[in-house]
């Protein structure tokens, strides 16, 4: 869509984070209200680094022999109730359609906050032995979760994800599956969104409703709040239980099987614009990057376009060979100057200039997003350069990052050093907890976090409940969600 | 998922087709019934057809220009309002939700039945200049329109589809963008599905609700009946005034814009599962087919396994290098024999049988699925024998779909000769019509057929409706639809 860009001052990321975010959001053309409140429209360019990360776990996911399939949106009420913790973690925020074909329906139908129950009915059906075993499913869908506020990308009613639900022979192979998508999780946000990780499984109260373990991938926002990345569930027999999925296993024997379900949501989209956005607009790492250069050929007023689009033509092929995404920015309107803004607001990590030197030179001059730097190269050494900088760029917002995830990460001995954190620069607590959910409560009420995660291969200790002083076994991670 | 075939027998496809059809949709695993009336559970082997379709059409589309994007599943009422033609089309067939986060809606929200409403809320948003323009943006989601019966693919309340929607400053642009969508689901039905279709375009009462005209491409079952394969709309400017999407134009002046959508469905694979198909089971061609051969090693009893399955991986590993879509199964159970039904009913465009004798000859004895035919090739070969192969198989399934279309096209210049043919075989009747939505209702009445198409590139003609006997100057295409 070639739309007109709207020149205008962006908000200012150190003076507000949140405006600054939605201003950004906005602007770059990732998303925009809906007439629905609650509910966001995903424009072309943030569905662009959506698509990115379907085809990497699409990928993951292929090559592991899941398989994709889809299941109905609408969930009669009875089949979510089968599961108790989950029917209750999910009603207060259910859409519920009443009518149907202009009739009053007898059975309100729940529209999914999630497909547990809807799958599970069918694998019911579907399973009976050992050998049709392990049963990998996924599905890429949307989902709804009752919102009346918006907050773009971070929290609407409905949102886009992938619902991966696996049945195993041994609670064994389940935890491995839930392992291997967290790794999965991981990868995607430290190697493609440029976001370090902490990995760990939830307490609790935190995971997920009708889970016996959840696991988490953590990250850490530029205001100190942090955000959960992406989880996978062990649900044990939870579900195949109520759900009588049964099957007859090698000895001959009758038992039911052990299940998992894992997700990543448009949400994570949200967190690649907090982290490395910056005051001229987003910041888009090369690795996840729909467009990683935009060539710009810059006439002089009267000059011979010809020749220099040729030129331009001809770089943004070399591009297209090399397997390097680019776009050809030709338009004579709006001026230069504002189209360089535009893509700047878009984040392109990597702007070409090529004028009337340039192109006597036989050179390109590529200006880097992140750093605003400036080089200019010879034409034969532009792939190799180029290639190199994508790399380059990668690397260093992910160390940028790292390095504040480390600073912001606090060991606290007293609940005195959390509650300070907390009031200053908050971002991730590592403290001894005693794993008491009303302590775990109390904490959050005096200070906004809750517990993140406990880190995964964390050591155990002897140590005393940064709390309520009870004896404690792990540190656990905290932290403001977002 | 390495679910157990069910061996049974399948029902026979001369004997009652609508039977047989859902007998081998569900044997095939293409589709499933859900615990809802009227929606259906699109299983792995289904889905995968279903992604080759999007990734032909997704290439068709952003080759063009078109970017994908994602617009709220929820559409307030008074949205849809909006275009008089558009909301009177779909109100009878609208899922309402009511109760959203346990509290009852003010403003009940309709599931989407089609996204032109809440899009061109939008689009009013975003389009100012014919810079703008043209606006190219398609969505690959779920649409939900009521039904309590559940025809599995050909009629569920809920399919999946992609669809596009694009905004122009002329209506010559609109239009040449309705002819190359048509032009792009004819490829994909006669040159992946192998099934040929008439081109043309809807008569005033069986055109789009809200389009001045739909381009639309009509298939021929097996029974006689016929179905809409897809359709491309001329939205001229019906929507663009009441939804004020208007534009400065070159001229300094202000315009509406002019506008189209068009859709392909998961109907599709309904169509595929009734030209194709026999009384084995589904013949999928191999154009559109997720797996093109099966490669099964044949063991004889105590038999060494080892050195077979290692020729057997090899061969394996030859189809893949050459891009050829394959399967190696290697299971012990179930037998060979209802193995090979089990891929029969799938209908795997080929089988590889490697035995010791293959072995021992470094040959392979190929079956193929559309005929029964085998044959065994040298392993130095079988590569190129393969290709050849697979364009064979395609190149007859659709030699026998247009033999069958042009057997089963009848021109009628009377309504007795209409009546009879519409008693017997069916299939499309060519005939005068004065283009008036009574007569057409009336011959509906009559004979349950209805008017398809005009054909593309049909030679206006003096002649007389075949109904009524007034003036009519184009034969227009009828046929009894699904």
């Amino acid at each position: 869509m070639k739309q007109t860009f709207e020149k205008k001052e962006l908000k200012k990321k150190s003076e507000n984070l949140a405006d600054w975010y939605t201003d950004v959001v906005l602007k770059a053309q990732l998303a925009d209200y809906s007439p629905v409140p609650g509910a966001m429209v995903i424009r072309p360019y943030g569905y662009a680094i959506w698509e990115k990360v379907q085809g990497i776990m699409d990928g993951y996911m292929k090559a592991a022999g899941l398989e994709n399939a889809y299941f109905p949106l609408f969930i009669p009420h009875s089949l979510l109730e089968k599961e108790k913790a989950h029917v209750e973690g999910f009603s207060p925020e259910l859409a519920i359609v009443t009518i149907g074909g202009g009739e009053k329906l007898k059975d309100p139908l729940v529209v999914r906050p999630t497909s547990e129950t809807i799958m599970y009915e069918m694998y019911k059906k579907w399973i009976h032995s050992w050998r049709d075993l392990p049963v990998l499913i996924n599905q890429w869908n949307n989902v709804i979760r009752w919102e009346k506020r918006t907050y773009l990308f971070l929290r609407t009613m409905e949102f886009l994800w992938h619902e991966a639900h696996t049945a195993h022979e041994t609670e064994k192979e389940a935890v491995a599956m839930c392992l291997t998508a967290q790794e999965w999780y991981r990868k995607i946000y430290e190697e493609y969104y440029a976001i370090p990780a902490y990995l760990g499984t939830k307490s609790k109260s935190e995971k997920f409703a009708g889970a016996k373990d959840t696991y988490t991938v953590e990250l850490l926002m530029p205001d100190g709040k942090v955000l959960q990345g992406a989880t996978s569930h062990n649900l044990a027999q939870n579900f195949s239980v109520p759900f009588e999925i049964a099957f007859q296993n090698r000895e001959g024997g009758r038992d039911f099987v052990w299940q998992t379900s894992y997700a990543i949501t448009t949400r994570s989209i949200g967190a690649l614009v907090l982290v490395h956005g910056d005051d001229n607009g987003l910041v888009v790492p090369p690795m996840i990057a729909p467009t990683q250069v935009v060539v710009m050929p810059i006439l002089k007023k009267d000059a011979d376009s010809e020749l220099l689009f040729a030129y331009c033509g001809e770089i943004k092929e070399a591009l297209d060979n090399a397997g390097i995404r680019s776009k050809l920015d030709k338009r004579e309107e709006p001026s230069v100057g504002r189209r360089f803004n535009e893509w700047e607001v878009k984040g392109i990590p990597m702007r070409f200039e090529i004028g009337g030197k340039e192109f006597a030179d036989h050179t390109v001059t590529i200006a880097r997003r992140d750093t605003g730097e400036k080089i200019t190269v010879d034409r034969k050494d532009l792939l190799p350069t180029v290639e190199k900088l994508l790399k380059t760029i990668q690397k260093s917002l992910y160390d940028k990052a790292v390095a504040h995830l480390k600073a912001n990460t606090t060991d606290a001995s007293t609940f005195d050093e959390f509650e300070g954190v907390m009031k200053t620069t908050r971002g991730f607590i590592r403290a001894f907890w005693c794993e008491e959910a009303s302590c775990e409560a109390a904490i959050k009420e005096k200070t906004k976090a809750n517990t993140r995660c406990l880190e995964q291969g964390a050591e155990a200790g002897k140590g005393i409940c940064v709390h309520c002083g009870k004896p404690a076994t792990h540190r656990w991670l905290f932290g403001q969600s977002y």
